[in-house]
Formats: structure tokens, C-alpha cells, sequence
């Protein structure tokens, strides 16, 4: 019945959003020597949202709209030496050391005897390939899909070029707009980690989510069970 | 005889290197109010090299490593107005009109009625499926392939994947270290567009190519002639 299992990676199998959080937290204090409006740094989220067409999502995005907002906000007062403590928090980000949740392991380790699992993440292509690399996670996937946008066209270019039809799929992930809502529309099965830390725009508080197919936890540790109790796994 | 040709996407099929050398001259420019040594500058090329292990390809990695030099070459005293310059370069870098050489649409048009035809392409994801859109040509490819890096192994994987053998698959490329030495490595054919304006870092000095697999013609339009005088198109 089912006949393949697919993973979101940042924030699903591993910390992410956390490791932004904290590069935030850097930014605005660089700024606080420059006596700005607290109103001010609070566009922020929006202004990254905004820079996405150019630079799409991952940390290169992350870091150069925090560079452009700082000369916005600072009226090009920003100094050099700010602008560089920002390039070297984008070389720490893209290179520290990777937190799987607890629960990963075992989890994947049984799905994978019973189906081929795809691992599906969005953002930076090299970022991610060496996260999956360093995670020691990558002998449970069968397949790996690094795509620039999570929406259901995409979701429908992968189930074709798997040959899986959308009610065998089964999606999992913490990001209500690009792993639940996309593949729910898909007639696909969805996993939802509601508890997991999830950045703000991946949030979608229009969303009605009272479908068959919608299967929500609160963390990774509850998906086998939550699987089993929606009559999905064999045996 | 040849199951699939493959084709390498920037400065093979597009314009490319010229942004590139553009946006290092308005760099060069923006300095010189700076009053460095000539010779300062020089190393750009070796420090945006050395940062692609955490950038990668592309126009932000570019564009990253001008502000980091900037920032080293005038000892902090870079202004943000001049950063912000090289934020704007980066968006326009990221946007510009696509300009296919002349003769690919033929060429494409001729070969796809024989083979399936790949894209393989190095660099950011969203960026070069952007530039793949925006190019008209997308209709001509059964498959597209964005990878990190184009080692012999990644060669391999895809060959790999698709069910290639190496001896039936042709890529065709201006750059010898990444589209050439690697494919001719695992047995396969490559056609070497050589006169294609390339990245000094992708020119390989100490490559040794006296082998039947290796293909020399000056541009894209001279490909065709040269599959049919080694015998590897149909009729």
C-alpha cells in the first residue's frame, strides 16, 4: 500500500533552525553599538523572505540579507570589521558539527527494512550534501532530492520520476508549507513534527488540516507508532 | 553505440564567464579608491578558490569572497556603500538575461532526435535552474542534473543511476577540469569546446589528451560534424 517513505532533512532529522536563532541573536548584537529603533531589526524575517527570489533559502541567503539589512538600518554606518564577523559566522554555520534528534536512528533503521526511504531538502545544494555526508544517516536512503523549492509541482516531478503514485507516498517533515500542505494537496500521505522548531515563514496558520491523510506528532520519536496506528506499516 | 549526451550548461550552452569578469572589474574599480598595491588584488582568484569548500560555485560564493577580500585588501577601511555595491552586483549577477550562443538550438535540435540529451551543471541550485528556464532549451533535455562538484566519482554516480555504461556516454564541455579529465577517466567520450572563454581555474596545464575518447573543437557549432567524423552518430 504504501510504497515509499520521504524525509525532510533541517529540522526534521537535525537541528537547523536552532543554529539561524542563534545567528540572529549575533547579528542583533553587532548592531546594538549603533543605537537603532527596536522597531527596526523586527523586519528582518520579512526583508530575507523579500531576498529569496535572488538568493533563494540556505545560509549564503541568510547571511548577505543580514549584511544589507545591517547597512540599510545603520544608514551605511555598519563598519568592515561587523560586515566580516557576519562572513565568518556563514563559515561556521556551513561547517558545524551536525545534532541528529534522538530518535533518528532507530526510527529509519526500521522503516528501512520494509521501504526505501528519500531523503527531500530544500536550500543550498553543497550545504546539504555534506550535512546528509556528515550525518551517518545516508545508508538508510535509497534516494536523495536537493531542490531549490518545496511546492506541490515540485513534489509532483519527483512522484513521476519515481513512478510512485501520490497514494503511496508518505511524507514527513516539521515545515507545514513545504512538507505537509504541498503533498496533502497531492492526495500523498503527510507526518507533521508539530513540536520540532520551525522557522516562522515555514508556518502557515491558514491551513486546514482536518484530512484523513494528515497525521500529526509532536517529535520524531512518535512516527513509527503514530504509522502503525494509521494502519500504514505491513505486518 | 552512444546511449546519452550530455551536455556541461555555463559558458558551454550560455554566457557565463563574462559576468564573472564584469563584476571582478567593477569590483577593481570600487577599489581603487583604496589606494592598494597592485599586486594586492591579484590573489583574488586563490582566495575565492580556497573558499569554495565553504561556498561552493556560484554568485554568492563570488560575491562572499569579494567582500571578505575587500574587507582584508583595505585593512577594514572598505566602506558600506561600497559592500552594498557588491550586494547589488550579486542581484543583478543572479537575474541577468540569459544569452544562449549561437548554434545550440540546432545542435540540440538535431541530437535530441537521436539521443536523449542530460544537462549537468555545477554550482547553485536555484541559479542554474533559474538560468535553465529562462534558456529556451529546456525542452530539448530528458534529464538535468545540478551536482556540487564534477569529480570522476559524481560522473560516476550518475552514470550509475541512469544505467549508463561509460563507453556510450559523450559529454561535451569548455572546461577540461570539470566536463573532460573526469569523463575520459571513467572510459567515456568528451568534446572539448575550446575556444569557449573559460575560468582560469577550470583549465587543467598538465592534462595529457592524446586518447581516441578525446574530441577538440574551437566551439558549440562545430560539435555536430565532429560526433559524425568519429563515427558516433547514426547514418
Amino acid at each position: 500500500m504504501i510504497d515509499w517513505i520521504a524525509f525532510d532533512a533541517d529540522d526534521t532529522l537535525w537541528k537547523n533552525e536552532e543554529h539561524y536563532i542563534n545567528g540572529r541573536d549575533r547579528f542583533l548584537e553587532i548592531l546594538t553599538k549603533y543605537d537603532l529603533e527596536s522597531g527596526d531589526i523586527e523586519n528582518f524575517d520579512q526583508f530575507e523572505v523579500e531576498n529569496i527570489q535572488y538568493f533563494g533559502y540556505g545560509v549564503m541567503s541568510f547571511v548577505l540579507s543580514m549584511i544589507e539589512i545591517g547597512i540599510k538600518l545603520t544608514d551605511g554606518k555598519i563598519e568592515a570589521v561587523d560586515i566580516q564577523q557576519l562572513i565568518l559566522l556563514a563559515k561556521e554555520m556551513l561547517s558545524h558539527e551536525m545534532e541528529v534528534f534522538e530518535g533518528v536512528n532507530l526510527l529509519l533503521e526500521r522503516l528501512s527494512t520494509n521501504f526505501p526511504l528519500m531523503l527531500i531538502t530544500k536550500g543550498d545544494l553543497l550545504h546539504q550534501q555534506r550535512k546528509f555526508a556528515a550525518s551517518g544517516l545516508a545508508h538508510y536512503f535509497r534516494a536523495v532530492e536537493v531542490v531549490s523549492d518545496k511546492s506541490a509541482g515540485v513534489y509532483e516531478g519527483i512522484l513521476n520520476r519515481y513512478n510512485i503514485t501520490p497514494e503511496s507516498f508518505i511524507m514527513v517533515g516539521n515545515s507545514l508549507r513545504s512538507d505537509i500542505l504541498p503533498v496533502l494537496e497531492l492526495g500523498s500521505w503527510a507526518v507533521h513534527l508539530s513540536n520540532h522548531t520551525t522557522w516562522s515563514f515555514e508556518k502557515d496558520p491558514s491551513s486546514q488540516l482536518d484530512q484523513e491523510r494528515y497525521l500529526k506528532v509532536d517529535g520524531i520519536s512518535q512516527v513509527y507508532d503514530k504509522l502503525a496506528e494509521a494502519g500504514l506499516l505491513p505486518g
